[in-house]
């Protein structure tokens, strides 16, 4: 049995779609960000880095989005949610998680996190005037080849995809003009569709 | 043969010692970062990131050091790079390499790499600033527990250690002062005793 501890609105919902795919065994355990939970002693001793999410496992605890899909993946090989025999092919798509996950993301944090680079107001207000700019440019480097379509991967559904619909939640706060990524659109529209996907966002926004 | 696009003082020397490590047949291929060649017709061919490391193989182009390093330890097993056959273990291996990508490399590059966020200069002066105490708070958690030692995972080697070894090339440059995290410098002292590690920096920078 996994734990999985996630809070609304993050990229956690990414492992969590996986794990419905695996038909891995799991629970949640909600972070309440509002509350700033993630920074209470009970889950910094779960997870120093303060961030989701954490997947709880007997082994030990996991941390990063694109360790634990890949974990995810290698664990339930019956589900076919990695190239798991295609070296290169496994790191094709490590490349792509890796991609949303050191810059993509990071692009959009600094809509919100800017106190992670800087002290000033003036900065903040500077970098959110930036993440339109700088999240589209990667947005469009996804639609013009990463995206290989009709997964993120070609004709294989892999982790990549519940990871790229999720970041791909955020793209019209981030000021992305979502007529010119149409691929972009369709995959997440075609994520949004699948029954697990419909199940974890419902889990999540439960009451 | 693979090949392996690299700059100076860049991350791509992690990917360059383990191909070292893995015994892999590979040249290099510098990119001049002075001249802005990543930015070059050419170069964004090949990767249209425009970043170091890029991994031409036969089947393909790599890129994200993650993704690299997984792919050297899956491809020459019997160099014993990752743990291969424990995907938990993988998977904690993983999790580290992400953290130096999307946390300790991030952080890092507000330094010298502002324009990607902001656009004010006294932004990038915030920036710069905030740098030491940000890099500092990335290197307190690895010095405190993630780094398990001798070797990043334990007793055993792996692809996290040059990874380790090469973004703690900036630390001090950073502001982060060595003398609060021994067993980094610890670490990155016994990299630096290792022939792979002497011949891929003496690579790296002959004329």
């Amino acid at each position: 049995m996994f734990t999985l501890c996630y809070a609304q609105h993050t990229c956690a919902l990414a492992s969590h779609i996986a794990l419905i795919d695996a038909g891995a065994p799991h629970e949640l355990k909600r972070i309440n960000f509002r509350a700033m939970e993630q920074q209470s002693p009970g889950y910094v001793a779960i997870n120093p880095k303060a961030r989701v999410p954490s997947l709880i496992t007997p082994r030990g605890i996991l941390t990063e989005t694109p360790a634990i899909l890949a974990f995810i993946a290698q664990s339930y090989p019956e589900a076919r949610l990695a190239s798991l025999h295609d070296s290169f092919a496994f790191a094709e798509m490590q490349a792509f998680n890796s991609y949303l996950c050191a810059t993509v993301h990071v692009a959009h944090a600094h809509r919100m996190r800017g106190t992670r680079w800087a002290d000033e107001e003036a900065s903040f207000a500077d970098m959110r005037r930036k993440v339109p700019q700088s999240t589209t440019a990667c947005y469009e480097l996804i639609e013009q080849g990463m995206l290989k379509g009709p997964w993120v991967m070609g004709e294989a559904y892999t982790v990549a995809d519940p990871y790229l619909f999720t970041i791909a939640q955020w793209l019209e706060d981030d000021g992305v003009d979502s007529s010119g990524i149409p691929r972009v659109m369709e995959h997440r529209s075609r994520m949004l569709d699948l029954p697990n996907v419909k199940q974890a966002l419902a889990e999540e926004f439960a009451a």
